[in-house]
């Protein structure tokens, strides 16, 4: 288990929230919290930093504001429901000005209008200290679909197509900074068919996958020559490293019954790619077209 | 106008939000979102950094991340609503591991057990290069309290009494790590009497009473002979300057009817202090006891 999850199960282990009042807790893409009588709305936070999650020297700031609200629009897509608001907070570099702050406006405006997904509120800090670096910090409400209800990781089950959205492997060449967060992809998936579980592959197919078995109690089987290898990965020396373990692709990968899956398999504007099948071994394995059988290890791009 | 409030104006003048959906924007203590067809939640978001709001090499983890939800909370209470639930983000120094995580959750527990506040989700980075410090950001959901609408800055009328609920200035020699936020107390005052607005006080007297005054659309004449001093300021070369400038108090500053001043003046449990009226002058002037009018220019502690 990579160990953010570790201590994310640890975290949770601590939760002593109420069930009712809160549907989801902790350990999920979003959390949901219920407000009067009839409406819920679901959280989640994120927080993107200059040297990790993106370069300053490589990419403009409009990029990486941008990037941060897409992340959090990708989380909204994996519970299949529907973005509404966010607020943001940056610590901002000591040279940063008035300038910078209406670039990183633009580049969560432009964001989050694709989506509908209005700004409203935040919180600007400053570093005093001439070395600290740029961090921005999503945090993003959406409410479920009303036609299915918010797609949790731990709903898979033995004998579900295993699907994922598009191709995977080296979103750091480009990608990572312009993909389009799957929305109307997870809640036209859900419109059509019943999905079972669901995650954004954020840190690498293998990681993912392993997140939705290991809370759904099951294991899945993967058939490699499936696989959607991205052009990006196949330029590497080992594309299929490259789409276990490189992450940030943000793309959905989600289970449903067979018979569900043919609801799905050629919907309008979604690409679907059946990659596997659920299993009841407790672990991810991957078939050869030569009938090999290997265990796939869960150590996918790991930010801790 | 601190510079913050500049940039948060214009942010507030970019937004476009369907206000049924959305009744309080920014440029409030929080935003307020419609959630189904009866019930709203209100959010605020705040980063703190280490340097600019706590300094690790003179507190520990656990008093930061106390602070963090602390001042979170202090937004709960200034619009008078029930803190319901948080998310937090941290991004660690390289040297960080399990061990200081603990502490950090054992922090945000601590505080937000005390007001039935419960962490629901979260993030944790880590940062790549050795030079950067830790950063703790907590998102904080809240709901009305059923018996008073949230308490907006923006309705002070000519003629209100300004009052406190507290000492106010020095906060940086240790109140500002070990405050108490004034959520039962908001919650008692708008129990007994109809406020006004309302506003914690972060950033100074000066700064935050303006806040009110320039939302509101109206001024203040303070009597300085009534401005509770705390014991830490009375210590400073300049008492007054520290009352209206040193900020972090996160004393809750209201203002409402001379009629509904009675209803509360009394109240058990919360210390409610007058310290001015509500004017038409569109700006905050001080009575001294001899007659004399100054007036008060709000350059508080501003992070920026």
């Amino acid at each position: 288990m990579a160990k953010e999850d570790q201590i994310t199960k640890w975290f949770a282990e601590q939760a002593n929230a109420d069930a009712n009042a809160f549907p989801i807790g902790i350990g999920d893409d979003m959390a949901q919290v219920r407000a009067g009588d009839d409406g819920t709305v679901l959280i989640t936070t994120d927080m993107l930093l200059d040297g990790v999650h993106f370069d300053l020297e490589q990419c403009t700031l409009e990029e990486a504001c941008h990037k941060a609200m897409a992340a959090s629009l990708s989380d909204c897509a994996a519970m299949a429901t529907v973005p509404l608001c966010a607020v943001v907070a940056v610590s901002l570099p000591v040279n940063f000005g008035e300038d910078e702050l209406k670039r990183i406006h633009a580049g969560i405006i432009d964001a989050g209008n694709r989506f509908g997904c209005e700004l409203i509120g935040g919180d600007i800090t400053k570093w005093k200290d001439v070395a600290q670096r740029f961090a921005v910090n999503v945090t993003m409400l959406s409410k479920p679909s009303g036609y299915h209800p918010p797609v949790r990781r731990s709903g898979a089950k033995d004998g579900d197509v295993v699907c994922v959205t598009g191709r995977l492997g080296g979103s750091i060449r480009g990608r990572h900074l312009h993909f389009t967060p799957r929305v109307a992809e997870a809640l036209a998936l859900t419109k059509a068919a019943l999905v079972h579980a669901m995650i954004d592959v954020t840190d690498g197919l293998s990681v993912d996958l392993n997140r939705i078995c290991k809370q759904s109690k099951v294991g899945a089987m993967l058939e490699m020559e499936q696989l959607p290898i991205s052009d990006a990965a196949r330029d590497t020396d080992d594309p299929y490293n490259a789409v276990f373990n490189d992450g940030e692709d943000f793309e959905l990968l989600f289970t449903l019954s067979p018979a569900e899956y043919e609801k799905i398999r050629d919907l309008a504007d979604v690409e679907v790619i059946r990659i596997g099948t659920v299993t009841d071994t407790m672990k991810i394995q991957a078939l050869w077209e030569d009938g090999r059988i290997i265990d796939i290890m869960p150590d996918g791009f790991d930010h801790l």
